[in-house]
């Protein structure tokens, strides 16, 4: 007997809905699909509804993604940036948690299929985020891992420290170089972070641990093909972010597209190559199959289109948001792939399906953008608050406090506290283990 | 181009010995394989002296071993229980860390051979340690992990944590039975940690988790095929730790050899079967190939046989040391497989070669039992200090300070304290991640 794997056989049709079994009654049911920020929010603001909710993941935890960065760069340990969905939820009597995989969606029956079983909905919440994505040219993935899971996070981690350590040992100049360069494919939020942090680790924090190379000695290559980095924000804190990394030791390569990832490094439109042992992709994301499974037209990349209450057309009980949806706000703009947005169209799910079951009217969403906030290193960063304008210091003490405050969990926001506390006063990191998934 | 695997061609001859390169001078060079508690200590030992230290491990962290159990029980994150190497002795000038996996010896030609390289020695330090072991059975390695590495204490943490959640979902009873039945092989103090410590998991951390299950209902056994649990302590004491077991509700079978292992289950010897989706194996330990690689007898565990300097049979310029040595206390007893016992060795082999450097007389080594602790729980724990016998609190206090103290690190002393404080003060746990290998 195998516990794990087939408790219903593969060959056989799916069993029957197992709501009655999942949670008696009947009060309407909402299912959430996706614990991220916005299907989380959605949860926890339908705490005190007369509904039951059923929140349905693949992982056991929620992620802070937007510390995930400082997992891959050895600054957090994961749990400090995961908290269990469990956890999160278990004062909440109507909110029941599965950790199951969705596999598709019938829209007819009114069932969400995971591998196990059908579970009706009555009202759906579709938050399933988003992945990096190589844009048709998967191949690259094995050479230039993206980050937007732990495993991820650890991958890069591992890579990173493991360069750092074969440098130590290479006898050969040239593989010694490949070793101790380190290129980042895409100059967005994620992209100017992974530079500032590995930047620093090799310039602050491991600089005295070697004894053959000189870990300050390494290169960090940003390299995007667009006109400037972080191009949401306006061009001119764009230029002081590229700033603050020139400072750091990084070299920003714009209007540079990369053509070509394996092993070996990257190669460049204009034909020449960069030698690198360790290739990090942060040049774009994709949806998740949400649009699929619904059967909706989605954008190019693959978010379901929705209208202005996070319907897909032609499902009022189907609400899609965060990454999963190409949403528009009321400026005309797209609502951007951020974590204030994605807690914004969560809240707003909750209140619009309190609505369609009381029978009352729906408003549309309106995105409330409250700032746009991107960190470099210690004490750089830059904040674009509309009027307000903040870079180097301000701006990362800004991002900080607002990072600190937003983590879910006062234990978590502790820990990380001490961490930074301790990094700041001793430029140490904490996590730097290379754990390796095939080494038992 | 590949960086990390073929450097040097597999099909070729090693490369010649490159100590030059690796240090210069003519200082005697003294190599380290193993960076436990054993090699740390001998390198350590050596901080003042006038020789080269080259510490080889595989990984580049060493593992305060004692609180692995924490990891694998959602206690506390991997890298607050492992320190990297090369920050423990970056401020030591002398010592050079190499992260290579060791294949053997070649103890005529004086050099180490790694995958990737020879490394010449005037002393050689093996503190290799050992890995758990089925004795015949290693077809039940996969059924039933043990713990010895991060990698082995993440998979566990997984393994618990995943029962739970597939309990959660389950539809059938004798299925749910079994994902609610945690089987750990072994009642040495890694079988009493792990079983106490999965008790309080299932009835007071996550005892408001889930909505379908009552996690409290969980049954733990702790199987052990001799007279009684904690062999290595006085009877009185293994009794105690028995009943202190049974409170926190953990069904301790004796004289109960377990004849088969695999997923649906153990088997006992007297035809018997439990149904267990949880596994554990703590049940022996079988020590590193050293014994091999030098071609020196060896007991049936593996360990090494050595003389009174710890030097297997010929070998004056060799120590074998920590667990994958049998070494013979003053008393005629073996000494025991403890982080104490293999820091004492570490520190000895230290001192003996710089007498033999100095041509003075080198004294046999002489294991000092400072007392023996084992930890079931919270405030339940057996010491034996000789005449000084504790148990439930004040041992477990003794225990807390005590693995507070020698924890490698300030830094990890405040965070592992900081989380001890907050499971004591919320009976919560940090750490409970199920981060899947094989799940990008």
């Amino acid at each position: 007997m195998r516990y794990f794997a087939d408790e219903i056989p593969g060959g056989g049709p799916l069993p029957k809905p197992q709501s009655a079994s999942i949670a008696e009654g009947h009060r309407p049911r909402v299912v959430i699909v996706g614990a991220g920020f916005g299907g989380l929010n959605a949860a926890m603001n339908l705490r005190q509804a007369d509904v039951d909710v059923t929140v349905i993941d693949r992982r056991n935890y929620h992620l802070f993604q937007p510390l995930l960065y400082q997992v891959a760069t050895a600054g957090l340990s994961p749990a400090q940036v995961a908290t269990p969905i469990r956890r999160i939820l278990s004062r909440q009597a109507n909110a029941t948690v599965l950790m199951e995989r969705v596999e598709g969606i019938d829209t007819k029956a009114q069932t969400v299929e995971t591998s196990n079983r059908r579970i009706h909905y009555d009202y759906l919440v579709i938050a399933t985020g988003a992945r990096h994505a190589y844009f048709g040219n998967d191949a690259w993935a094995d050479a230039a891992p993206g980050l937007k899971t732990i495993a991820d996070a650890t991958e890069i981690r591992a890579r990173i420290l493991s360069a750092f350590e074969r440098a130590e040992v290479a006898e050969d100049e040239k593989i010694r170089g490949a070793l101790l360069t380190f290129v980042i494919v895409g100059g967005g939020p994620t992209g100017v972070e992974l530079a500032g942090a590995i930047a620093e680790l090799a310039r602050k924090v491991i600089v005295r641990d070697f004894r053959r190379i000189d870990s300050s000695s390494a290169r960090v290559l940003l390299i995007e093909a667009g006109e400037r980095v972080l191009p949401t924000m306006p061009p001119c804190l764009s230029e002081k972010a590229k700033r603050q990394l020139e400072g750091l030791g990084v070299e920003v390569l714009l209007r540079t597209p990369v053509t070509q990832c394996d092993e070996a490094g990257v190669g460049l439109a204009d034909g020449s190559a960069i030698e690198s042992a360790c290739v990090l992709w942060a040049a774009g994301v994709m949806a998740s199959k949400a649009a699929k499974w619904l059967g909706v037209p989605a954008d190019r990349a693959g978010r379901a289109m929705v209208d202005e209450k996070l319907n897909p057309p032609g499902h009022e009980t189907i609400f899609v948001i965060g990454d999963t949806a190409a949403a528009v706000g009321e400026d005309g703009k797209q609502v951007p792939g951020v974590a204030p947005a994605a807690k914004q169209m969560g809240q707003y799910a909750a209140g619009a399906i309190l609505a369609r079951i009381a029978n009352r009217p729906v408003e549309p969403f309106r995105y409330r953008n409250f700032g746009n906030l991107a960190t470099i290193g210690r004490k750089a960063a830059v904040a674009d608050f509309g009027r307000v304008r903040l870079s180097g210091f301000p701006a990362w003490l800004v991002w900080g406090l607002a990072h600190l405050w937003f983590l879910v969990g006062f234990r978590n926001r502790v820990a990380v506290f001490l961490d930074w506390a301790f990094a700041y006063l001793r430029y140490d990191r904490s996590a730097r283990l290379i754990t390796d998934r095939h080494d038992r």
